[in-house]
């Protein structure tokens, strides 16, 4: 049945191909002890502890299936969540994973998701270990995922002082600009390409960790938003220099897409003063003693969106 | 506004108070090392491995609105999941919740699921560390537990043999026998308070792994199903005695609701003969070499339901 629906699997059937798909069993990762199958999975927590984070999508909100593939939802549902990871300084080990389904879902489209699922997990070499389905009218993609710290403490929104550098990687407002295009038609290119895939810096979170980096966080609302978690949770004033990071930005891509874009998946962060900084981090600015802000060329930014409204 | 919704509220004020009633920042929970308000949470892993399992619930599927209070609703969110570390053996740690919820969800209803899961995962020590939130027509709560096996092998499906003793904890039936009186208009009483609320029997998991539990499985899908999964696993007969199942069944319970119920989220496995049963494990049958199936004295039990058909 090629166009078969999961309504003609049944629930049992589904999550069988899905498993087989997800190429768990095959897999034999070091990171996992038990794989699905049971009531739990059981995954290697090396230092004695885990990172955990989860982030829900939901179709018509996050993602169209007129302008995503399958594989598309599948790699950015597992980005946005491998990225948490990231910003802690993290490694990601395992991903769970709910589908609430629609009846009438064709079963190669979730298929098409578990194979993105898998693949974007294995570019940090992390796997699927678990998950459920259930029905709904609409698809609902949840996902957590489980990282390590390999030892270093958490890098947390809360550590940036006066006089550290602030410092970004990864690609920012392509995600924006991408969907910009995508509204006016466009189906292809590099910026359509990283909204339906981000493309976090996934290295360069424990490598940030390991050289010092004072806070870090997911670049997942702009960097106005999200460095003001930074400079809220710091108490400290966060300077961008305009210059600095326009010239980062890739061809076709606004300040206003980096700043008030979302779901770039990039990291943003601080570093003391004179860390040298791994390669693919770029220096965009410098923390002042608070009021907490976040500053352009000094003048203030606005910040935030909301998804209720 | 006593009647404020999710969309007069805004997702981060919505974020905000929910995380406020899960108590979670004054709980200080020494398996918490970092709780929500960062791009992820970390919690202890004290014997180097984390259990961790995910069960999405939705409404109209798994509960409505007119039949569960929103405080049913978080209890039985949580309950399935901690169900699920218990089967293995293992104690939940944590808790991470993504809620999918309408633009006119009320407030009061989201903050009510969060005391029900805070209050659920409070009976073993666990807490929420994390979670996300996002707009859809319907409410879709998605539960990842985090657990611990304090140092002993998982307890899977798979370990059953021949000469082995079936038993089961917590109440069987109740769920499938509430959620009937619910749909002839019953609203109150003890099958109905288990539908809303399943009680599974959480210290029970770690004591008969402790005691040397060859299989364990949650009772989600009735204990025909359930048990059928440990006989496929292990490659077993599981037979059932109908008069010691029947002996343990609650009054208003009949042994279809037992085997064929879904959501009691009671405990069923395997121990070697002779094993001393910790107080609330009943014997109810024995293992016999396969082929894999469950049988009630000595005949074939039909098994399995479907979500999808």
């Amino acid at each position: 049945m090629p166009d078969a629906t999961a309504r003609d699997l049944g629930e049992r059937e589904l999550i069988a191909r899905v498993t087989e798909r997800l190429e768990i069993l095959g897999s034999r990762s070091d990171r996992v002890l038990l794989g699905p199958g049971d009531d739990a999975a059981v995954v290697v927590a090396p230092d004695g502890r885990v990172v955990a984070t989860t982030d829900v999508l939901v179709e018509g909100v996050h993602f169209l299936r007129e302008w995503s593939s399958p594989q598309d939802v599948g790699h950015k549902a597992a980005a946005q969540n491998l990225a948490d990871v990231m910003a802690m300084g993290g490694t990601a080990t395992a991903l769970l994973v709910a589908l609430v389904a629609p009846p009438d879902l064709p079963v190669d489209w979730a298929l098409g998701v578990a194979e993105g699922l898998r693949d974007e997990a294995a570019r940090v070499g992390a796997v699927v270990v678990g998950g459920d389905t259930a029905q709904g009218d609409r698809v609902v993609l949840s996902i957590t995922a489980l990282g390590d710290l390999a030892g270093r403490p958490p890098v947390t929104r809360s550590g940036a002082r006066p006089g550290d550098v602030v410092v970004v990687a990864g690609v920012l407002g392509a995600s924006a600009a991408g969907l910009a295009l995508l509204r006016d038609g466009e189906r292809e290119g590099p910026l359509v390409d990283l909204h339906r895939r981000p493309q976090p810096p996934y290295a360069l979170g424990p490598a940030l960790a390991a050289a010092g980096a004072t806070s870090l966080v997911d670049v997942s609302d702009g960097l106005a938003d999200d460095l003001g978690h930074v400079a809220r949770a710091s108490g400290v004033s966060v300077g961008l220099h305009r210059g600095r990071l326009e010239a980062v930005l890739p061809d076709g891509v606004t300040l206003e897409d980096a700043l008030h874009g979302g779901e770039d998946h990039a990291l943003a962060g601080t570093v003391p003063a004179g860390t040298p900084l791994p390669d693919g981090v770029v220096a965009v600015g410098r923390v002042d003693p608070g009021p907490a802000a976040v500053l352009l060329d000094g003048e203030p930014v606005r910040g935030g969106w909301e998804h209720f409204t």
